[in-house]
């Protein structure tokens, strides 16, 4: 049975499995690692694993093996230019081609969030879509896209750095250097300091630590603080969906991070405020879906990416 | 020799023209057009025109007919849904589908935005990018998207709605309903008006008519009311094509239209904010340029558009 290798790093620990093209996981792990570990470091275990698993399985059915990433990666080198601050030992090298050498199978390495595209792509909600946009909402705002049935990379491979639009040039300050990003209304962080400053400016004390989750709880017992932030969240939402709407006329939207698990009071807000910015032929049939890829997303995105890079 | 015919509808004329693959014009024509023509009326002195053109010429050599117009165009049916408020006979019809039953010639039609980035693409400034946005500057703004070296149309072939992107959700008022679209701060009229309230507020009377044209000619000559218009309108498109940047990993943006031709000036103020909104491995080695077709634009990006989708 053909079967694709993911491998999924994140700030503290590298998710590996093997799934079939169907998208059934044979197998699965996770490495922990340190921060400040250095490459070889984090390689060691990881190289071990995938050719151990080759070992007692054979590699006549692994077709290709996938590598998802934080930062910007060159398509045409598979290396890691920048932006890897979470898994900083990352930069300047390549995964795959480290894999790949090591092993003689074909292995790709992408952004995160394109690998989150890919998995939606392949194996989740975005299989009836030829044009979409996936958008992770967690501690930053990532996204992928899906243009004309296939992953879109941009000129380098580093699009969908949907999390630094410019929702308003009067806006937030963002970490990036920037003011108004997308990021600083959105993600996880952002809900959670519009919260605690809507309870500070009213004289509250919150029962227990602000996250999304507890602000999402709060919003479905009527709490008016934690429904206002909700809308204040969806609108920009909305507003970021409907400049990518006009310039991409696509199909769907579908939302993906830690946020979209308890995310979906999220989705009647957006669909009420996205008529205000966009233009109306290409607001038709559009559709807002939470992703379905969700525990797993990781290693099923990057072993998708591998699958359709393999494949196109 | 290989050749295609362009046709460009519009408010108040049809241009049409026969160009070679290598962009040479061989034969051009205007048709005078009313706004108050029946379909029929426009489409018997345009269909008399390609077909006495076949007719004296034969018709081995022209491979296709392209037709560039304002609003939507199904991209499955080449019928126009909306949008063509300027020629409002369009509404419904479908020029492309009538030119081919007359001839047996594929014919093809699309947004003229779209149609400006194929000629870019193919004959003009675009030849050494995969992956641009076309943008036109002009009593609206309006744009098209080459991506991985196609034209990009969108899931229904609606893309490239660049003028309605939202710049400031508290912004000036559109006439499409929305708040803050592009449009309203570097189209013509918006030039202008920002001119005219300028002056108005200064007590200021013009010696002649504002137009863009004027404005420039004006900042050349150091106005520093003209000068901080440009300035205006530059630090938006800047935004505009940040947050494209951002999303779609550009190598270029061309920009077309009436003020191009007097828009060198607008290409430093573009630099110069552009950092501003972009993040900054998605800026680099970006190119912003005027179009290279200029006078004849029209036809040659139907015919070009029509080259495009035949080889596609």
């Amino acid at each position: 049975m053909d079967c694709f290798i993911g491998v999924d790093f994140g700030g503290t620990s590298v998710k590996l499995g093997v799934i079939t093209g169907e998208g059934l996981i044979l197998k699965k792990n996770i490495i922990t690692i340190g921060s400040g570990d250095s490459f070889e470091k984090i390689m060691h275990p990881v190289s071990e694993w995938v050719q151990s698993y080759l070992k007692n399985n054979g590699k006549d059915g692994v077709k290709a093996i996938g590598i998802g990433t934080p930062g910007f990666i060159d398509k045409r080198t598979n290396i890691l230019i920048s932006g890897s601050e979470n898994v900083p030992a990352l930069k300047k090298h390549s995964v795959a081609n480290i894999l790949s050498e090591k092993t003689g199978i074909p292995a790709y390495q992408d952004n995160d969030g394109t690998c989150a595209a890919a998995g939606e792509s392949v194996f989740g909600n975005g299989i009836n879509y030829s044009d979409f946009v996936m958008i992770t909402l967690g501690t930053g705002i990532g996204g992928g896209l899906v243009l004309n049935g296939k992953v879109y990379r941009g000129s380098k491979g580093f699009s969908g750095e949907i999390g630094h639009i410019c929702l308003d040039p009067n806006g937030i300050w963002c970490n990036c250097g920037s003011r108004g990003c997308f990021e600083q209304y959105a993600s996880g962080p952002a809900i959670v300091r519009n919260y605690a400053n809507k309870l500070l400016k009213r004289g509250i004390v919150a029962d227990e630590e602000i996250t999304p989750e507890y602000i999402f709880v709060r919003a479905k017992s009527k709490d008016e603080i934690a429904l206002e932030v909700i809308e204040e969240a969806g609108y920009r939402i909305a507003q970021a969906f409907g400049t990518l709407l006009n310039v991409l006329n696509l199909e769907a939207f579908i939302i993906g991070g830690g946020i979209s698990r308890s995310g979906n009071m999220l989705l009647p807000v957006i669909n009420k405020y996205l008529p205000d910015f966009v233009w109306p032929q290409l607001k038709e049939n559009v559709e807002v879906v939470i992703a379905k890829l969700q525990n797993d997303a990781g290693i099923m995105g990057a072993a998708a990416m591998a699958y359709e890079r393999l494949n196109n």
